[in-house]
């Protein structure tokens, strides 16, 4: 009953069985090696078309080069006012830049409203030196509430930030729940609706750590090999991340993997939602679920062994709960179980 | 017959076993597991003190950080010229200190001079804003050029240091191969000689991934979690380095692997010394063997497979090569085997 | 009728006179000249207590260093969201604190909210590393949109700051204009009410160029020389600040300044308040003035010479105009006279 | 008897009424105003082709935002090794240009080696990210040490420069005094030779503060504006930069205080040179002039009032005085009069 988060979950046994097998023999350093070489290739197949792939070794890593590569003094990025970048990276996304600045836009759901991102965007007048100026625009799928941009909305960023010149950037730390809670493939929610960088996250659903940052428009990637080692982010023995890489793309391993996680969120909301002691807080389609529970509820389950984080009242919901109540984060992995699910949905009964 | 680097051999089998059993059951992220903190502890066994322990994922990230952690405004690192901090980090430490400098001071053997040191600082007077100020020392234990530092040398660098007040740095990327050179243990070899921050490499030394910045002096430490955080090197599944260091360190597998690759060494540098068509270039005692070949003889060893960098002639020694004539770099490893090095001797006959 | 900004009046002819009278003679260079040190013995006596000094070229420089002197890695300061920090500095603050964030604190009149601010602190709970951590809160007397925090209000921000260990810096680009409005000392609007850290502005009340940061707590400026050194801001012929600060202060000029400007906004409220064409946007207290116009009124007055920035209308009244009506704001200054008010009113009637 | 620097000469009388002069009626601020126009019209005509201009406040800034208008990640930037970017700034070069480094080259009298800067550019092979990469070179005219490169030593560095593809500039801190002592034109000692990008300074030549960085491919400015601001560079009421330069340009003012200047060494150095007490340490041709005095002769002149400063033994020439000796460093300037200079000479008679 570990819903604290999915990277409490450890690494899936094929992952670590590639490790093992990849282990002996010399190969090139630095990214070089042929299994570095035919990774980056699995990613153009993977992408349907040509991308530049960059290995790194954390989401803030991925996040904080991919708007490096984009970084211009006086620099600011567009991002959720909840997103990981602003609220969870502890200011690597402005260290790793140069200084470059976050604006935090609004929107229901952790998904940024058009309206407001355009508004924000009109508060920087062209050449207007003061201000600073427009570099990036970035959201994340799945966000960081448990919920997913549809395929128009993200259209819809996109269309925002090509219009306004702006680099479309998707932090993708759960990325492969975003995909199949969509059913669609990396090339629909990526660059066929407009978006230019992506953090490919792949630690969260089964690896060890296996970050990628992948430019659908390589061009941008022109910086990158000089950003990321002065960023100490360029392994050397980079198969190490290759080598999970290739388990994790293997007969589609890390969409069944995705499925799981997300099932059991479903299981869980199923259950959530049917019980007497406990409500879905608001609506999730991933691997996330926010519960109203009594607090009774709640301690029982903690005493029996169930993990989970309190979480905060979202501004916008200030009355969400009642006397008694607490709000809940539930997070499902590549290694939860039915009976995870089962015996915590027994204690709210 | 790799012996273009230590890096090119990828990780010990009983490493990637570790990294199998450890990849099921759930554990708390970020460094806070059971096994995360039971490594801490085996860190401060093997230190003979209490010791603050900060697990980086590159030898890069691990020196930028330690010097990081005693960063000022306008501050200068004393380093070797020749050090992987100024020659092979593109700018990492720089970057991320904030910009602080790194000051070269020479010295034969890759081993700074006592007194070029003590005069180099003394170029930085007291209270003078135009030059900075001096913020650390630091060394590398082995050397770039594959030397080590005697006991009693460290210990002159480090009074130099402390009565400065400066700390000292090591770079121990191959610290295992001067540890096991030196025949000492690891406090004898750092803060018994004035050593505060270590870099702490375990990479090239037969793990995936395992690097730690260790603090001799823990109250340095305070300002650590933070940077560490906002340089993006704090893994969520920690456990995947605590892993690698708990076979590591078991059964003193670090030092058996260690001495290996110095084994290998000597056994190079005694079939170099033998052959007609080579000779070393400087005397080293660790796993790196700098020699002079016969352009012939490292071509047809390049020919049958074998694999080294050319090295650039230093500066000090301008006439090292005859015609036709070549300096390379070999290095062994762990996994480098007698077979591996007499073929290679085989070659220079 | 140039009311666009108190910055496109010149300089008062006594600093101009001042700069005359020191121009010859020889003076030691970077700031330890005799005038330097009498001006910061000036400061002391101005602020009844010892307070350390330091030139800087810039009001966004007097800013960004005053919080530079108290940044951490992974720190936040709390500002208001529309604070000149965040809103007019180019990213100036995050580039020269070496990265660190300004986190907006809403509330009405561009004065922070005292229980928004204690939201926006309780945020970072104490040891969290993913958020970054509070390193600093700072307020603008006068405020961006011209109002002014009561001693009080002052007071119950330094309370909170002081209550979680923050420092409290006041960016006082217009220090003079709100102590003549509130008609008390430099030591009661400030230290007495919990500031400890000034952003001491003189070039938009007369002075060519003239900015100080005022150290109320000495203690915290330890690191200073070398931050304002390396961030370029250490003058060699630092005099010149000097002589403008000499000429500044001598017989209360900055106030008689200060007091000119405030009456001149007095007297422009007066007038577009008592207008049937115009009337006054929100209650301002010091040398700026929001008013609405009818376009017709604006542009007359514009073709007849008048000087104004249209403005934006704040997010919290949208809908402060009615049809063929716009927002602009007027700023007098040392120089303004009754005569350039008294036609600018005229347009009108 | 002021010989301490020439930063210790106030400001010449012209400048200081052009400050005067300017100092009434209303201007646009932050670099708009017609004055602030024309004086960039001024450099065209002096540069004899088009530029682009941007004042700053002090040398460091000139040269660290220079060099931050060409920076990469990663980018080293070749300067002589006792060059004030190195020697005197404190770092900033490095900290506003987010962290490139410096990379000493050596050389006789202050002037980079044509094939040391060969050298030191060649261990930076295309591509190699470990290193770094090369992004500017920079010299000094006239040299810290008192010398000038000729026309034909700035084009031999030049050529280099371009055939590496890296841009050049010159730290032209003594730019006029370099100039006259060479009898040439702006433009034949900057572009025509090579030079892309120039920090113009007049502080030191009879300005209070003004210093201008001139872009002689205006091309390479593009991201300046923002640069400028957010390094907190860009002055509000920045006509008193541009007063300060009409009255430098006038009649050709500041060719006449380099004059005197420069003759003034002369005349010191004619009445060093004829002396038993001292000797010229080396040949310098600016305002700058190197002394081996007798430490009699040397305390004689500071107790009748003479001020100087005590200078380093540069390392290449350790045996440069004999007991009782000391080195010494005289700078003359715009206000430093035949008196002066035959006071001092006496005391070593």
């Amino acid at each position: 009953m570990f819903f604290a988060s999915d990277n409490w979950a450890g690494a899936h046994p094929r992952i670590a069985e590639s490790l093992a097998r990849e282990a002996t023999g010399y190969a090139a350093a630095y990214g070089t090696s042929d299994l570095d070489r035919r990774m980056e290739e699995r990613f153009n197949d993977l992408f349907q078309r040509e991308v530049a792939v960059f290995f790194v070794g954390t989401g803030t890593a991925a996040n904080s080069l991919a708007l490096a590569s984009v970084a211009k003094p006086g620099g600011v990025t567009f991002c959720h006012s909840e997103a990981h970048v602003t609220a969870d990276e502890c200011g690597a996304p402005e260290f790793l830049t140069g200084a470059c600045r976050l604006v935090p836009v609004h929107g229901p759901g952790g998904k940024m409203d058009r309206d407001a991102l355009t508004a924000a965007i009109g508060r920087f007048p062209p050449g207007a030196v003061h201000q600073g100026r427009p570099m990036a625009v970035t959201i994340t799928q799945a966000t960081e509430p448990g919920t997913v941009y549809t395929l128009d909305e993200i259209e819809a960023i996109g269309t925002i930030a090509r219009e306004n010149d702006l680099p479309l950037h998707m932090d993708g730390a759960r990325f492969a729940n975003a995909l199949v809670a969509l059913e669609t493939t990396p090339a629909d929610m990526t660059w066929k609706r407009g978006v230019d960088i992506l953090s490919f996250g792949a630690t969260k659903n089964g690896c060890w750590c296996a970050e990628a940052i992948i430019f659908l428009r390589p061009e941008l990637a022109r910086e990158m090999p000089f950003i990321r080692k002065r960023s100490a982010q360029l392994f050397s023995k980079t198969r190490f991340i290759s080598a999970q890489f290739e388990a994790y793309f293997e007969d589609g391993l890390w969409l069944d993997l995705a499925r799981n996680a997300n099932a059991m969120a479903d299981r869980l909301r199923t259950g959530i939602g049917g019980s007497a002691k406990s409500r879905l807080a608001w609506s999730t389609t991933t691997n996330e679920v926010f519960a109203v529970l009594t607090k009774d509820a709640a301690e029982r389950a903690e005493a029996k062994g169930a993990r989970f984080y309190d979480w905060p009242i979202p501004a916008e919901t200030p009355d969400l709960l009642q006397e008694n109540e607490m709000l809940i984060r539930l997070v499902t992995s590549f290694a939860t179980t039915e009976e995870d699910v089962d015996r915590f949905v027994e204690f709210l009964a």
